[in-house]
């Protein structure tokens, strides 16, 4: 009986926020892989999950390019942000991430508050894709720090949201409970001839009890009078949806799936732009905007490796190293995830298909520390991981004692 | 082809130094690898190194009991020491662990001068058998605060170590250099009738440029200024040990196998008592002390797992990992490490036969979380290791891709 080294392995890691972006997570472990296993083919994956780092990674893998901007940030202050012009076989769509423009990262600590947060940068950048000719706009919706609706954005590609004085309503969820008219005559001319698609997690509403405002308003900031301020604001901005827009009526604006994605993003684009709400990987994956496909990969694989800045309990709530497992299991493949921590129920991951898990921490040391090195922590821990995987190959390959 | 999971593994780790024996160690371990492979058989065995908790271990594992005694320590405090009476197959042996008696760890920090700590104590244990009718002695010498060449422990057995005045010199290494006769009229009426083995690692010698003062002042708390007198004083008694002793002149006081170890007690023990000084696992492991023997539970299993507290570029240098993966490879058996703490130079450890090194840590945390969690953390790595392992084992058993 001989021993069965992993000649092809694929690693299909998520960024570690603050530390290294998924291409360099899936660089590093792939490195520590090759350390192990000299001559072995590994198809480095990094993951889009539509937050940060997705317009880079579609620009990279397509051989497109990044397209800077100055835009309006969530709290108001001018902020660069970036919007990918895709090359290859998809040429001709753009994808913007809003955690460029409105992520959660650029608004301050001491300013979380938000009904005050707003999409126009979001906005600004739909609009910058459409001057240059885009003819589909990807919108990657993860990390975002607004809760506007999507009112931002819209009021940046020319919709004017007035009050009962006629004024424009300031920016920030909270004065939508002002909102009586939608005015929609000034919009990008060009905004009817593009396809718009939100790469969301679709699991996300913009009202009622598991709406935007009570599930992430504490998270971005919110206090229980906060939350309840908003979701009232976001009730009537639904009202408004349903009866001043083209595709409001035909949707469900307030619990169709998608619809809170960045904190709103998704009611707005589909009621007032028709955009398609999606799920993320559906998007990001299945389409026709990366060169390789995972699920090739990994059909051709002996092994998936996936990580995640932290694994636990809500790993297999539709974090990535979940998607690759659903995937994996499907192709056939075993899955190894490594994390930057393991946090609390992180075993429950085995129940989705990932056999076997590993942290990268070799020393009790600080947070900012592992951040910090841990491009190396990485590289070493795929390298430990392989020789587990490798003495359990070489056991099986010995007689029965 | 079908898969081969590990049915017998042998458990052989170290201590973790201030946070668990080597036994609770080994059932930390042993419990991780139960929750992966139901029904496995493994046999514990907690590896005694001649340091803290050896007494304990061979107590527990021959059946035997563990003596108290209240003796003084390495500063002169009284400090609550025991030795092991043997039993089984082992009735007769006593076991001193040095460390009881003078370890480092009874020296408070803000006291460490290696010049000044005794081994009295270890003397009084050692009497303390001897009152009890053992037949055989063994010393384990591991973790000792003290370098005063045993002369402590012979004071405590009867011993007079003279100035030229004729008055009996102080307690502590640098008061050597006054010593010039040696008075061994009053030694245990028993001495004679024991046989006395040190537990020692033979690559600690007294004198010279390798020898204790050098090597292990620095660690111990001397200066460069009290390393040189510890030095000299040290270099005044082995002239004595040579000149006034039964067994000195037979023997290589000053730079032969073990006689530094524990600051010197090796050379005392030998010279005046004839004590044996050998490498420390011969004894511990090789010797009928214990009912079941490594080697024999080694050659009947599938997987060795060993763990220290910190493998690092030291662990290949004769500590316990090191000593199992050198008995595994005889046996051809795979060793798998689990650490504490994976410090520099870890990967060495693969050089000496230890297939894959893991870690016990899972978020960032600081070393006293590290050590109060020890036993959930060790359990949990250990799962975390065999998962590894068993997908190996299961890739290694699916056809190739």
């Amino acid at each position: 009986m001989s021993m069965q080294i992993p000649q092809r392995i694929v690693v299909a890691p998520s960024g570690f926020k603050e530390s290294l972006d998924a291409a360099g997570v899936a660089r590093a472990i792939a490195a520590g892989v090759r350390r192990v296993i000299p001559g072995v083919q590994v198809d480095e994956f990094p993951v889009p999950d539509g937050g940060e780092g997705t317009a880079e990674a579609l620009a990279t893998a397509t051989g497109g390019t990044l397209v800077p901007a100055r835009v309006t940030g969530p709290v108001g202050d001018e902020v660069l942000a970036h919007w990918a012009r895709l090359g290859g076989a998809a040429v001709g769509t753009a994808v913007v991430e809003m955690a460029t423009a409105g992520g959660l990262r650029l608004v301050p600590r001491d300013r979380r508050d938000p009904g005050a947060t707003t999409t126009y940068g979001v906005g600004q950048l739909i609009d910058a894709a459409l001057d240059d000719g885009a003819t589909r706009i990807i919108v990657g919706c993860g990390d975002s720090g607004t809760s506007d609706g999507g009112a931002g954005a819209l009021q940046a590609l020319g919709a004017r949201i007035l009050d009962r004085d006629g004024a424009e309503i300031p920016h920030g969820g909270r004065h939508l409970r002002d909102a009586v008219h939608l005015d929609l005559a000034g919009l990008h001319p060009r905004i009817g001839e593009v396809e718009i698609i939100l790469a969301c997690n679709v699991h996300n509403v913009l009202c009622g009890p598991r709406g935007v405002a009570r599930v992430f308003g504490p998270q971005k900031g919110a206090s229980p009078a906060d939350v309840e301020e908003l979701s009232d604001a976001l009730d009537v901005w639904a009202d408004l949806l349903e009866r001043q827009t083209p595709h409001g009526g035909l949707m469900d604006v307030r619990t169709g799936a998608g619809t809170g994605a960045s904190g709103g993003l998704g009611a707005g684009l589909a009621a007032v732009l028709g955009a398609r709400l999606a799920p993320r990987f559906e998007v990001l994956l299945d389409g026709d905007l990366l060169p390789a496909s995972l699920d090739d990969l990994m059909a051709a694989a002996d092994l998936v490796i996936t990580a995640e800045g932290a694994i636990d309990f809500q790993t297999p709530r539709g974090k990535v190293p979940a998607e690759v497992a659903l995937r994996a299991r499907i192709a056939g493949v075993p899955v190894l995830g490594i994390a930057g921590s393991l946090g609390e129920g992180a075993p429950a991951v085995h129940d989705i298909g990932i056999a076997a898990i590993a942290s990268i921490l070799t020393v009790p040391m600080q947070l900012e520390h592992a951040v910090e090195q841990g491009e190396e922590l990485l590289r070493d821990a795929a390298e430990r991981s392989m020789r587990l995987v490798l003495l359990g190959a070489a056991m099986s390959a010995r007689p029965a004692a």
